[in-house]
């Protein structure tokens, strides 16, 4: 595969794909800002004629990058609910979301704000991520009523945003207590 | 103040606050990459020169304009907190904060979105959001032990971008509903 993934124009049916994943590397490493479609090129490894051959525009790159980053991101989060058997086991998963799965490393981070960032201007990219949302919200509604389901999305969100940009560590003790008051019965 | 706020340099003490100001209102509108030195002198009606006078760089302006964002919707933060009276009003000011005070506009979710992604990848961004979240706790821990304001925090965070990332309405009976059961005693 070496030589099909080199430059030249063999025959390389993943090129396409390679080039959305280098996209994703190219701005979790440089920001989107500083992403061109000569850098993608070059991470991707594919000359710069096979960007236009395959995208009809940087933004149709972007766009397609930052769709494939919500699907992984879904994927995992569904299969992480997916496997909880109970409702015990649900609050785990939850814990487990928030704990080890969203926005546990740099990569994550950077890209899911570069995405929120430009989905608070762009009706384009506020569709990417009200399919996450409602994915999210569905996986979650396996195990939870819709308003339980809709509160635990944003704790989610807001839990993990603060844990990663947080200077201090957070123990996980806090999350399972978060989790616990929002899901448990009422008085 | 017409002709001292027009270009030519008279005496105009406010001019530097103007440029920070006009800074802020670039970004909302163009978004961080849309924004420069030359629309920012343009929309703060002030030469060019000027820029380069106040600030030793355009790094130097965006660093101070997001200084001044975070310090604004901060401070409306702490008032809304400190004008409650007692636990309940402490309960509803948050609701408040939900529904009324927090990205409530698309200025606001472009500023912060625009500013977690600074924050994403560098320190000094970082150390603004870090005295964000350090003043949030702080004011709601006037009402609420730390794990319950941290909580309250994180809810905050996740519901006002669900809220107004969303294509659909959320009524405030959920964000109500959301603070009960944070704050509610245990079973």
């Amino acid at each position: 595969m070496a030589g099909a993934a080199g430059p030249n124009r063999r025959y390389d049916p993943d090129r396409r794909d390679r080039i959305v994943d280098s996209c994703l590397d190219v701005i979790a490493e440089a920001g989107l800002a500083g992403t061109s479609h000569r850098k993608v090129a070059a991470a991707a490894g594919v000359p710069l004629g096979s960007m236009t051959y395959h995208f009809t525009g940087f933004d149709e790159l972007v766009h397609e990058a930052f769709t494939r980053f919500a699907h992984t991101v879904s994927d995992r989060f569904e299969q992480r609910m997916a496997a909880a058997a109970d409702h015990e086991s649900a609050k785990r998963a939850v814990v487990d979301l928030i704990t080890r799965d969203t926005l546990t490393d740099q990569r994550d981070l950077v890209l899911t704000q570069e995405l929120y960032t430009l989905a608070a201007r762009d009706p384009r990219y506020r569709a990417i991520t009200n399919a996450w949302m409602a994915r999210s919200r569905a996986a979650l509604g396996r195990h939870f009523d819709p308003t339980t389901a809709r509160l635990l999305d944003a704790l989610i969100e807001g839990l993990t945003l603060h844990r990663a940009l947080d200077t201090e560590p957070h123990g996980a003790a806090t999350v399972v207590d978060a989790v616990e008051r929002l899901t448990a019965p009422r008085c």
